[in-house]
């Protein structure tokens, strides 16, 4: 009996090959079959025999990811553990949840806030992407700024190994050292060292207010001084955006606004907790020194108002041609030589960069934006995109990962010690290379 | 030449055998010598020597260990890195320090704080240990509630490896998803994976305002619900310790003061930042409900007079008698049965058990005191606080580590398949095994 005849007595099998992600990657070809199992065991049996068969192996969960990790090529099997979907467990006096990796990360969120919680991590993709993928990818958001990444927010993780092993790793404590950090290990890995079966998350609390300001500057350089200087401050906000006039002309023209009209950039900024007002209010003052214009929301309804403009970039770019999602980081005090080198790299290679930045991390997503094909030029502009971040002294990556598409840069970025060790511990953890091979490292 | 004259030529080294660490833990002999490098090239060479003729090197730092992880055996190669001290860089736009392991970690804090900033973790140890040995065992301290642990302020760290290699993980900016988490698998590995020589520390902005309360019960078990009831209505306090009414009498015995006269455990609670008046308002509030007598500090001095008891603790205990310092953490939810278990072991042991908490990450410090040597009922008492945090669904350590003392009870806690991919990466990252052997796994 072969590999795929045994697995379809015990997993649900489909040979739809579908298996991209956002970022637009592909593979090599089709891969062998999807799986699809709903239990732990369904998994641990798969990843057994696909370890006895040889069979690669590429963990999937709701392919948003925007880097190909997820995405399978010719030969493979796509492990789909999207059916693993459920809230096991939200404890309300440890403020601890314990989920499947399929569970949406905005599902998560919801039904914690029944019990006065939140799961603070918020990539913009929440509603449609996994807890799972978040924890593979390490996922960012908006709220980072203030509440950490995926990373700051897992506990412990149940994982099913290579050959098939299910351990658990970390613990449901909010502290502990017994033993390596393996839980930290998992995350961001992109599947390349086991399976997510299970994660014991931490919650935080719901704030009982947020506040959001925002200001227009006539230069994204100011933009971004009023963003350094608002760290100088030591002022400390729950979130911190920055757009460039691009960003806001193309807002402008698929949504009907005016917001380049206000200035060249906008900084939109929140507050929360008990101290929001008193935070917001310093927050505004410092934005608006420098500002052609400021905003301060005084209520839930103008707060999303002012951050509408922030969730329709992505969307608004989008809809007039194909996008190249780019994420670099750099030190935060390097941010506005970051926007002057993206505005460089645009002109030199002719080609749109629309630019918005998680300003309080550093964390940039510029966005070439193109038609038909992707051009030389286009990768051209990525690859000195990369450059640029490293010789800010950042990094390739803040939120999305290595995955398949930027393999070169992580090994110009980390030296090839450091690789050497990344391959050691895939070795020693996956000694036939099955998971997830060509991904991450 | 054999490897201390070749050692010697390079690097200073001494035969004064001293390597205990505050545990009471000793070796099985007397260490073979011990390295002084004061520069990282003389790190490298001396791991890079010890490689070559197979001696085992135990890092050390300043000593203040309480778990045996810094305790070196016959023949071994004791390593201290204490004399690499500096204070590199303190960036006060991107709030990062970049410091060599030997820099005390209270003297970081004080250098932080010209800047308007601080370094978070805060180990009772803070004024003698060092941010490498904090870095080993992943310190924790009483901030820990509200800033997180080590491992949540580190960015990035520069690592001699088994062979001598250098290398430098994770990075500079806040966030980066580029490659695995390196930097927190050495992070808590205790210096069998790597010798740290650098790290990138992420500050925090020093708060404006601190403030305490105090509040006295007539039970442990309502001083534990008090807590809970703290994490139930979403309070963020940033210090919540509890102290048991053995701890209240073996201060007012050392100091003077007339604690235990008040109730039969104590509960202090700090708040910081902008809204630290509202919040400790609030917090007060909650811990006076059930409370035999309350207090709420409103100054710096007073507040500093209510701490007083808790950084008291220990060095009354150990007035008395030897101590052994135990460090079991349980969920949150379980604080009041902990309490109850750590006093029916006492009981059944005839051992006199004082027990402090930082109560809001449920990490207990029950100080087993004795005279003489260790007995066996000292040892038995030990070993049952184990099992009771594992019972309880926690860990053996919640801060101190695994280090020579508690291997046995990794085992238990961890089991066998995660104790082999702990083992797995040993061996990937260190083949030899030269690396602290025996030491956490």
């Amino acid at each position: 009996m072969g590999f795929l005849d045994e697995l379809r007595a015990v997993v649900p099998v489909s040979e739809a090959p579908a298996s991209a992600d956002r970022s637009g990657a592909t593979g090599d070809g089709p891969p062998l079959a999807i799986a699809r199992p709903d239990t732990v065991d369904g998994v641990r049996t798969a990843v057994r025999l696909a370890s006895a068969h040889g069979v690669p192996v590429v963990p999937r969960g709701a392919g948003t990811g925007l880097a190909g990790g997820a995405v399978a090529g010719r030969g493979e099997l796509v492990l789909d553990v999207s059916g693993l979907d459920r809230i096991v467990e939200i404890d309300p006096v440890d403020a601890v949840a314990v989920v499947e990796p399929g569970v949406r990360t905005a599902a998560l969120d919801r039904a914690a806030q029944e019990f006065g919680l939140r799961y603070a991590p918020d990539p913009a993709s929440a509603k449609i992407s996994t807890i799972g993928g978040n924890i593979a990818t390490n996922a960012g958001g908006m709220r980072c700024v203030k509440y950490g990444v995926t990373r700051d927010a897992v506990l412990g993780l149940d994982v099913v190994l290579a050959d098939g092993r299910l351990i658990s790793t970390g613990r449901r404590t909010v502290k502990g050292v017994s033993g390596l950090d393996l839980t930290s290990l998992f995350v961001g890995a992109e599947g390349t060292l086991g399976v997510v079966v299970g994660a014991t998350l931490r919650l935080r609390p719901l704030p009982a207010r947020t506040l959001t300001a925002a200001a227009a500057y006539d230069s994204v350089a100011a933009a971004a001084r009023a963003c350094a200087e608002l760290t100088r401050q030591r002022r400390e906000p729950s979130l911190l955006e920055l757009l460039d006039g691009a960003t806001l002309e193309v807002i402008d023209r698929a949504q009907g606004t005016d917001l380049a009209t206000r200035g060249r950039a906008l900084v939109i900024a929140q507050a929360d907790g008990p101290s929001a007002d008193e935070e917001i209010t310093a927050i505004a003052k410092v934005l608006a020194e420098e500002a052609t214009g400021s905003e301060h929301a005084v209520d839930p309804e103008s707060s999303e108002r002012l951050l509408f403009a922030r969730r329709m970039a992505l969307p608004s770019i989008e809809r007039f041609g194909r996008a190249l999602i780019e994420d670099i980081c750099v030190p935060r005090s390097r941010l506005a030589e970051a926007f002057e080198g993206v505005a460089r790299i645009a002109a030199a290679h002719d080609v749109r960069i629309h630019t918005f930045a998680h300003a309080g991390d550093g964390n940039l997503h510029p966005i070439v934006s193109y038609d038909g094909p992707l051009t030389s030029e286009v990768h051209h502009a990525g690859d000195d995109l990369f450059s640029l971040a490293l010789d800010l002294g950042g990094t390739v990556t803040g939120e999305h990962g290595i995955g398949l598409l930027k393999r070169n840069w992580l090994a110009r970025e980390v030296g090839p010690d450091v690789l050497d060790v990344h391959t050691a511990i895939k070795t020693a953890l996956d000694p036939r290379g099955i998971l997830n091979p060509g991904k991450g490292f």
